[in-house]
């Protein structure tokens, strides 16, 4: 049995692991803050200890490369990061200096293309042909897997699913458009949301959660008042919903897939997001096309990213998964 | 030289030639009102009788079979109808139905799909991998090449691109939905959009055109006003260059295509719908993605279902286009 290092880069952390070539296990799992603000070479090396640190704790086993995941806009084929506004890397030649720093070949993709293929290889997307997908966190990001492969359209940028706009005249996205998806449903656009409510006046027990101090409320402290039974976060819950509720049905009105899959942490608000999420689809899309179509919440928590970036190089290599 | 003939049937319209394999040429080409309320058995009998017409007009070419596009939702692989609304057709195997009368093989495939298709084969889209459409005219269709193949999703209906919502709390559409792309720049959405400020009181020369009678506007009227300078049409077509745009970038940031092709009576608008839509869709779309992109209109008007029709039934007989 071979093995695959799977490196997921995050703005705010770095996850490796050791993933057996046939996904059914993965050693030596282990993360740390990526600490961008140190620059990229600290950033480079710092992967390169997590890496040495993994293969460590997988014993011996034969490793057979890396597969890197990180934030867009990229050159998959070249393994350039183009431009990371999160990171501030720009042009950066990641997989060749990442390869070279620790003598072993390696792949480059999109980190939510890696997420949502390591869902589509093994996890909730297990089995199914088309899968798209979002990775909800800071901002949205998206994933399409047709016919079992990622989509990566004419210059490696498809599937900015979070940049689709549902309300054309609506709130003031970070990317310069307007209604984009990701400027009500991000984490921060949830708790932002939360916040202008309050600040209207609305009556919640919010504030009690973070002492106080506003700026400190983030989408998780509303699930926690949501799932604790306070009426306004269950609010806020079901708006985050119905908005994801206009774009999944957009996807699958635009690419009638198996499975929508939900990653990152607003699948905390479990149940409470999930269920008016499904009826809003059910409202909105086509219905031999939502009928069609599982919308589940991703199974790899934290994990996603490390088996698809893994998954990635094993395909690219050897033809599979 | 091998020849198909190429059959669109459409709500209002059948239109049906007789195209040779490599694309070159499209013999017989001829036409006739769908009559749709005249039920399925007649219209399939017309449909038969303008094969036979466009084959004799081929005179003595080697036919290999028929190609057909229809409204869908479909299931293409048992070549049966589901249900077409503007038809009136329900589970209808309208392949078998129609091979059988003809004694020719043949393929049915989505009318949008077709059309869009045909723009890849022999069109705007000629020569280009990543090709998304919008067939715009009593409603709006989508087509989506991906690869060089149509992509059909879970369970063929894939590509409706005309209920992707926009504005999640805007227009109602007839599909049921709110702020579909289609209840704000249908051919019947964009007459309705100009009636509506006319009767609030703008300012215009439309009713001129229609002697007073606002139920004949149709877009075509606008298209023909906004190029005799009449202000308040060029308006209309400017709203619709504008939704239109928040479309076509929801497109390119999920697509990424090189090519995105417009098709259908809204082409009549010409540089006054293109251009302020292209400008739109570059201040919406990401950047490297609207770079890597055309936005034009589609070439083949009135052919382009007929030559994707006859493709489609190439490509699943021969393999190729």
């Amino acid at each position: 049995m071979r093995y695959v290092v799977g490196i997921d880069i995050g703005g705010t952390n770095l996850v490796v692991g050791t993933v057996a070539e046939d996904g059914s296990e993965i050693l030596g799992l282990v993360s740390e803050p990526t600490l961008a603000e140190r620059g990229a070479d600290a950033v480079l090396e710092r992967i390169a200890k997590l890496v040495r640190t993994s293969i460590a704790a997988a014993r011996g086993k034969e490793i057979a490369g890396v597969g890197i995941g990180a934030p867009g806009p990229l050159d998959t084929a070249r393994g350039v990061v183009l431009l990371t506004p999160n990171l501030g890397w720009t042009n950066f030649p990641l997989r060749d200096r990442l390869s070279g720093a620790l003598g072993l070949p390696g792949t480059l993709d999109n980190d939510a293309n890696c997420a949502i293929f390591g869902e589509w290889w093994r996890g909730a997307a297990r089995g199914s042909n088309h899968v798209v997908g979002l990775t909800i966190g800071t901002g949205i990001g998206g994933g399409i897997v047709l016919d079992g492969e990622i989509y990566h359209g004419a210059s490696d940028i498809a599937g900015e699913l979070g940049h689709m706009t549902i309300d054309s005249t609506g709130r003031r996205c970070k990317c310069g458009n307007y209604g984009c998806l990701e400027a009500y449903a991000s984490g921060p656009a949830i708790a932002a949301r939360a916040v202008e409510g309050i600040e209207a006046g609305a009556e919640t027990s919010l504030p009690a959660y973070v002492q106080d101090d506003l700026s400190k409320i983030t989408a998780q402290v509303i699930y926690e008042a949501s799932h604790d039974g306070d009426a306004y976060a269950r609010e806020v819950v079901h708006d985050t919903a119905k908005v994801l509720g206009a774009g999944v049905a957009n996807i699958i009105n635009i690419f009638n897939p198996q499975v929508v899959v939900i990653c990152g942490g607003v699948t905390l608000a479990g149940d409470q997001l999930f269920v008016p999420l499904r009826s809003e689809v059910k409202r909105r899309a086509f219905k031999p096309a939502s009928a069609a179509c599982r919308i589940v919440p991703g199974e790899l928590t934290g994990t996603a990213g490390v088996y698809g970036a893994a998954a990635v190089f094993m395909r690219r290599t050897w033809g599979s998964p």
